[in-house]
């Protein structure tokens, strides 16, 4: 198994060989703190990047769609205090001339320039303080693990801590490393909502496959997601390869793809997992599995209902072992289900199995179980094979605190 | 137009003519209240009923789903503490048993008994203190404003008051009358999840045609009311007609069904307000409307992402005009959307249009409006001619009180 060569290892976006990077602070929604990171290849990359399914897609996602479809890139602006979305053709004109700013900076084509951003949506994206950002972060790029968590930082909005997450895998012999940082609390559902998920890595890889192994990590990973069940215009994951390791390149499926994926998919995970963590206001991180059920379609919407269901998240943030609202998300997620066959375990204990009721006893080991901060939700349907797995949080009071401030 | 001559009028569920009723205490949950009611019909009537959508249905729903097929009903009897649901075949004989005991009181046969359940899912029904409050309610029958108001009150769970509504129109000559109750504050979302509705009215109609309306004021009205999106086990809706105002009967299509379902439907629509006005912790009563859609499936999934987004509701128990909150569920409903063509008002004052956004002036307004107690929300695509209504309310810092706190 190519997976138990994957070692996961401190680090972050620069820690695969050939990338520097670096943030400033260009007051952009912020004071006093880093609100522009940039991320830079010695050369220019093979390149991936998923973007959105929103229909009202900002103008970064707008203009990103359309560079990287070259599949070579080599710098990526972000900002984290102004969205730039609902702003028609100013707006891509502003996500352009970032670009072309950063590109003049760094002496690239501006064909080889991604930008992100994330914030409020429908302001102008002040582009003569995003220009000045771009040059601080340009004279202080740099290769080192204080540089990754800078990036890490300036890109958060509602977070309460950087995330980042790095793996290594042998190749053919070459040890090659992923690495990388995400920003997201809140509007986590499917598709990556309000996410910016910025990878690298040394592996030598063809943008084609790149592509296919983004596009297999993040369905194990950052779809697979939920915090509130809403989707931003901006969420954007970018993954850039630099080859600097030597391997032979990945030009087709195989051994060297498998190791690649399995690294990779390492630290998709290990981001989503620390993003539901510290989805707005969490006190909890969930996991939600849904096993024994008739199809693989019916396993993910079960999975996803019982994670996306406010009666559901409000009954873990009261520490209150209410399977009935679990087994109910169920039975609406359209899913097949036979309640007197189904089973819910908390954390390994039952409350419910097959038309049993936890006794004051089992009511004990669960109240243990849900005072804990990390949370393991399995329905056994106990109909079929399929299996399915999502990563949540709870819905506390907090999350309305936070969500109720946040200004317009 | 048929729709002028409705009026409403104060009533409930016993203002039709040929219906009595009553409550009584059983501390089924509750103690020092009424839980349980019983609405009974002077004869068996025409009668017709909705039911959850919910695969894991409460046992009452899969009992009345038989019994109501007869289309002949004379009793209804309800409980607020139990909701048995997941209690299998053991909960089927707890329900059948609930009718055939208050069948004996009544003197009745039990196939024109209907029973239902709210409260906590995965107990047995207490059928001694059910059958207890059911020969209590049977002794206490009776037909007056304070009859109707107590069979309100007695369904209650997390409600915060009682509601009623009821509506008068007149069909070939004779006057009829329409009025009835519902409980519900949470997980209202579509197919009425967890709401009891009893209705009745005097008029005379075939039970097709009963059905036929009941299906028609449901769509309108409670299947267009959002809270958070989730349905529960048990939700039933019923509708019994005396034909004791002696009209002609109604057995099709016509100016009398039509006068019918006007005023049906005005009884339903109060009540679904009153739903959305009382959810969970709602501090606001919500309308949202999509309009100028491309389809009316646009138009409808549009409005349901906008009335469930926990982003937006939040927002809306912030004051916080936040149309890009409101505008990215639009778009990530499915319905087709071009942001720069798109308004979003509140209270008939824009926040966006077409890309322009709200300047001070216009947010001093917008304050305003928000500061209220209703807010009507609308979306106007700038596609299409399709439209749809959602009612709906906020999120607030109560809703998650309340649902953390309830106890399983």
């Amino acid at each position: 198994m190519e997976k138990l060569k994957v070692k996961t290892v401190d680090g972050g976006v620069c820690s695969a060989k050939g990338f520097r990077a670096a943030a400033a602070a260009a007051a952009i929604k912020y004071s006093g703190r880093d609100d522009v990171a940039l991320v830079v290849a010695d050369a220019p990359c093979a390149a991936a990047a998923m973007f959105t399914t929103n229909k009202v897609a900002a103008a970064p996602v707008v203009y990103d769609r359309r560079v990287v479809k070259s599949g070579r890139i080599q710098a990526i602006l972000a900002n984290s205090g102004c969205a730039n979305a609902c702003t028609g053709e100013a707006g891509l004109k502003d996500a352009e001339f970032s670009a072309l700013v950063t590109a003049g900076e760094l002496g690239i084509d501006p064909s080889l320039v991604l930008v992100a951003s994330t914030g409020v949506i429908g302001r102008r994206l002040p582009v003569d303080r995003l220009a000045a950002g771009a040059k601080a972060a340009a004279k202080a790029l740099g290769r080192s693990r204080e540089k990754s968590l800078a990036v890490a930082k300036a890109v958060m909005t509602t977070d309460t801590r950087p995330k980042e997450a790095a793996a290594t895998v042998a190749i053919g012999g070459k040890r090659i490393t992923v690495g990388g940082c995400v920003k997201g609390s809140g509007m986590i559902e499917p598709n990556m909502a309000t996410m910016l998920g910025f990878i690298t890595t040394d592996a030598a890889i063809t943008p084609a496959m790149l592509r296919r192994a983004l596009k297999l990590a993040v369905a194990k990973s950052f779809n697979s997601l939920v915090v509130d069940g809403d989707e931003s215009t901006n969420d954007s994951v970018f993954l850039l390869a630099s080859g600097a390791a030597g391997n032979d390149e990945i030009a087709m499926a195989g051994e060297g793809f498998n190791a690649f994926l399995a690294a990779l998919e390492a630290v998709c995970v290990s981001l989503a997992r620390q993003m539901a963590k510290d989805g707005e206001g969490a006190t909890k991180f969930v996991t939600v599995t849904v096993r024994g059920a008739k199809t693989r379609r019916d396993a993910d919407r079960a999975a996803r209902a019982v994670a996306r269901s406010p009666l559901a998240k409000t009954s873990w943030f009261g520490r209150d072992p209410n399977w009935g609202r679990v087994l109910a998300a169920v039975g609406y997620s359209g899913a097949e289900v036979a309640d007197m066959k189904a089973e819910v375990l908390y954390g390994g204990e039952w409350a419910f199995r097959r038309g049993e009721v936890a006794d004051a006893e089992q009511l004990k080991k669960l109240e243990k179980v849900l005072a804990g901060d990390e949370l393991e939700i399995v329905v056994d349907l106990h109909l079929g094979q399929f299996e399915s797995t999502i990563y949540t949080c709870d819905l506390s009071l907090d999350y309305v605190h936070i969500n109720a401030d946040y200004t317009t």
